[in-house]
């Protein structure tokens, strides 16, 4: 197929992909190693980026290069002159930036601007509010954004709800009513398991403490054993971790260590593990492809079932802890057992602060903030009450109240920068691990293992790699030509659903004794 | 005086400032964290970004604003409403900005681009000839730089010679007549001391080694003491020490660990500090001043003074030693007394390596390639005649033959990125350096310090900051406005000479018993 004005856009794309990752690099160092004081002036060079990003993607230029890929696109379907895989493929990848563009396109770039400035405020007010424990002074900040983006759901009119319009770009296609049907089956499961393990667990945590450099030189032993290329990745520290592509073939994730919780940092490097060996299989080897739609991750829901796997499926897992706690013993952790390793790794103790929770009253959070933010933007919650409404819910769903704003609904940075509808990603996250995993287990079984849970014999045995290969091959590979829905359903052949997650959850329980 | 065209003008400056460093800290972030694979999407990044900056400084907007600003400026100057100082100011940064303009203007874009390529090619070669130490496989590469740059020379048709125009960047207002009034005392001078230095020394260095960590350690010890402030200047390690300035309130610095010279690091560090004061000190405290030419260092060899002062006069001094011995004994160096140390920080060693050349020998190695490119640009010398001229000016200034052109002609990589007129700043940073230093001995003898050597006296006392306080307000606050040569004038009274370097250079070998 002849495909200038497709090779055209890709050029274009290509270019506006360079301009993200040096965001993203920017954004890297800034969390890595900047000193404070640079923080003004990174802010400009960011704005300045952010600028031109924004202008490459709603130019008329741009729009002139979609329409003619499309064009040539439609001419040489007619012709047959494009495989069928190649068609659905380029199909994909015009229908997503379409509609991206569209987005840009509608919206008002005087409201753009106010969102930008609201967002910094909101920022700015929440750490303050946050440093102060005083909610009342960020209170018309977040008041601020919830009409602005409330206005920005209306300028992009699309036949949703606003709450959904705003969660699009985390989860593509998601809708209150799906997330209901997903969610609803553990508002009352949840408080009753944690109900039952706080009834039953006996001595309290055990307080103990690793130096700094044989944390660090764990987890780059657990990096080692994993596979990790260095020539390709690396590793650094940050206040918050996370996990971010600089280029086809640059990898960074971080980690950071935390006194009085000495697992903290060699966990921490299993999540931003995973998200990056999501990043890493996904299709876009070459600079060429690096800049389409289809060489992005689907959905940060699915995101984080790929870390939340090898997080909690793999390094929590009994038969890691088998292979492992001699490691920590070795370098003076004081741990006598498999088993004792096995139970420092899954605390499960309900605590107010989502970032440290556990595994089982992990979608409490999660439910609390989706509630309280469909509240505000949809069902006229006022921002003054979100207090109390928070203070509220912790009291029913996990038993627990806080003590102070900070310690409640000024714990997460995500609404101070207006950002609605990305919390649910993280209860998702666990959802569609769940169910990956059941399939991956049933496909084992299937191609002849005989273990009783393959997952575990193979992490037992040191061979997470054959999880990773089912992993790229089944999930990774796709890219954004399916979506978080979509691809689960591919894989699994089921709706996705809690169920399997329910199981997972209870199996552990049982396991643990609790 | 109402300027809004000079507002314009620094808002636009301001742009590029923030641009160029973003490219910084894309070249940051290369040698001190990417993994190896990155390299190649890494040079896309910063292809854009030098595309776009290059657009800028030669764009008809920038031209307007520039006119728009000097028409301005020449109406205030007649009205009488702009002060003395500032009208001084104003005027030179207007000179800069036309002058730098009108570089990039005269440049057929054409030969920008074929400069580019060529660039990146004469490097690729030059990594394969150095690891074969095969000139011939470089050769073609190398003479094809060598007229590009005699063309661009030609095309900026300044009244200068073609080595005097390249080296404007470097050395503004430089001439070779005046180079070679500078440099040639140097040449019989330096060889006769190397003979005599080498004719003396008995013992032959001895050979210890300091582990990592505890090398670090005296690095970070060092910088603190010189009042290093954590939250504007971070630290790291690159294959290559330089320094470099991300931000008004971010300065960046590298040094390296090298095996079996375990005060190489050390060293390294003072000397990049040295270039960040020189930086920190210069006069753009606010955004606004950040983007013109007056904040910006004024040449590569007061640059160069500034990290030598630091390295040679300072870090090398018999004060230094007297000062630190104890500690470095403390971590375990076989130091017995600061003049052990003393000599071990001065080994005076000819060597082949300009980079790890001594303060008596490093001269040479600049006249030599300050010799031969030269003659390569302006006298006709056939690029393949270039190793054994190479030699045979080794062997006549040092003393020594290099086994192969690894070790000889192709150790730097300047000439493979097609940069000459580079290599004298190194060496009149080492005059400049010693002629402030006097000036400044001078200038403290006149405040009524009685010490015979009051550098000394204040290095032993632990008072670096009153050195620094006199560069700050001597040397570094003028920024561009003072070319090199005015500035020396300025602080010394005197026009730049070696007589200060030599004299220097004699003391400091008589007091090491040489």
């Amino acid at each position: 197929m002849p495909a200038l004005a497709w090779q055209r856009l890709g050029e274009y794309l290509l270019d506006s992909r360079l301009l993200g990752s040096i965001q993203s690099t920017l954004y890297w160092d800034q969390n890595t190693v900047m000193p404070h004081e640079g923080a003004s002036w990174r802010a400009d060079q960011l704005s300045l980026i952010a600028k031109q990003l924004h202008a490459r993607q709603s130019s008329a230029h741009f729009e002139t290069l979609l329409a003619e890929a499309k064009t040539e696109f439609e001419g040489a379907r007619l012709a047959g002159t494009i495989t069928p895989q190649e068609q659905m493929e380029r199909q994909r990848n015009l229908h997503l930036l379409t509609q991206e563009f569209n987005r840009q396109k509608s919206l008002d770039p005087k409201l753009v601007g106010h969102l930008a400035i609201a967002r910094s405020d909101g920022y700015h007010r929440w750490q303050e509010a946050r440093k102060n424990s005083d909610f009342h002074c960020f209170a018309p900040a977040l008041a601020s954004l919830v009409s602005l983006r409330q206005e920005e759901a209306r300028q992009l009119a699309e036949p949703r709800s606003c709450w959904e319009t705003l969660a699009q770009p985390f989860e593509p296609d998601l809708t209150c009513a799906r997330l209901k049907e997903l969610f609803d089956p553990l508002r009352t499961l949840l408080p009753e398991l944690v109900d039952k393990v706080c009834a039953m667990r006996r001595s309290p945590k055990r307080k103990w403490e690793l130096d700094q450099a044989l944390q660090k030189d764990l987890a780059k032993r657990l990096l080692d054993e994993w596979g990790r290329d260095e020539s390709i990745t690396c590793v650094a520290q940050s206040p918050h971790p996370f996990s971010t592509t600089l280029g086809p073939r640059d990898f960074r994730l971080t980690t950071r260590i935390v006194k009085g919780q000495p697992l903290s940092s060699f966990l921490a490097t299993a999540h931003e593990w995973g998200h990056s060996l999501y990043e890493q299989g996904l299709p876009s080897q070459s600079h060429q492809w690096f800049g389409w739609p289809l060489g992005l991750a689907t959905s940060m829901g699915v995101h984080e079932s790929q870390s939340l796997f090898w997080e909690n499926r793999v390094a929590r897992s009994k038969s890691f802890s088998q292979r492992w706690w001699t490691r920590f013993a070795q370098v003076g952790a004081p741990i006598d057992s498999a088993m004792e390793l096995w139970h420092l790794m899954n605390p499960l103790t309900p605590g107010l602060n989502r970032v440290e929770a556990d595994e089982l009253s992990y979608g409490l959070h999660i439910l609390i903030r989706t509630d309280l933010e469909i509240a505000l933007l949809e069902d006229g919650l006022e921002v003054e009450a979100l207090p109390s409404e928070w203070n509220y819910r912790y009291k029913e769903f996990l038993g627990i109240s806080p003590a102070n704003d900070r310690e409640g609904c000024l714990q997460d940075v995500h609404w101070s920068e207006g950002l609605f509808g990305y919390f649910p990603s993280y209860l998702l996250g666990h959802l569609i691990s769940a169910q990956l995993a059941e399939a991956m287990t049933s496909d084992f079984k299937s191609q002849g293992c005989d273990a009783s849970d393959p997952l575990e014999a193979f992490i037992f045995a040191g061979e997470e790699t054959r999880l990773l290969n089912w992993l790229r091959s089944n999930v990774h590979c796709h890219g954004r030509q399916l979506n978080a829905e979509q691809l689960v359903q591919k894989v699994t052949g089921r709706k996705l659903s809690s169920t399997p997650f329910v199981k997972y959850l209870l199996t552990k329980l049982q396991n643990l004794g609790l």
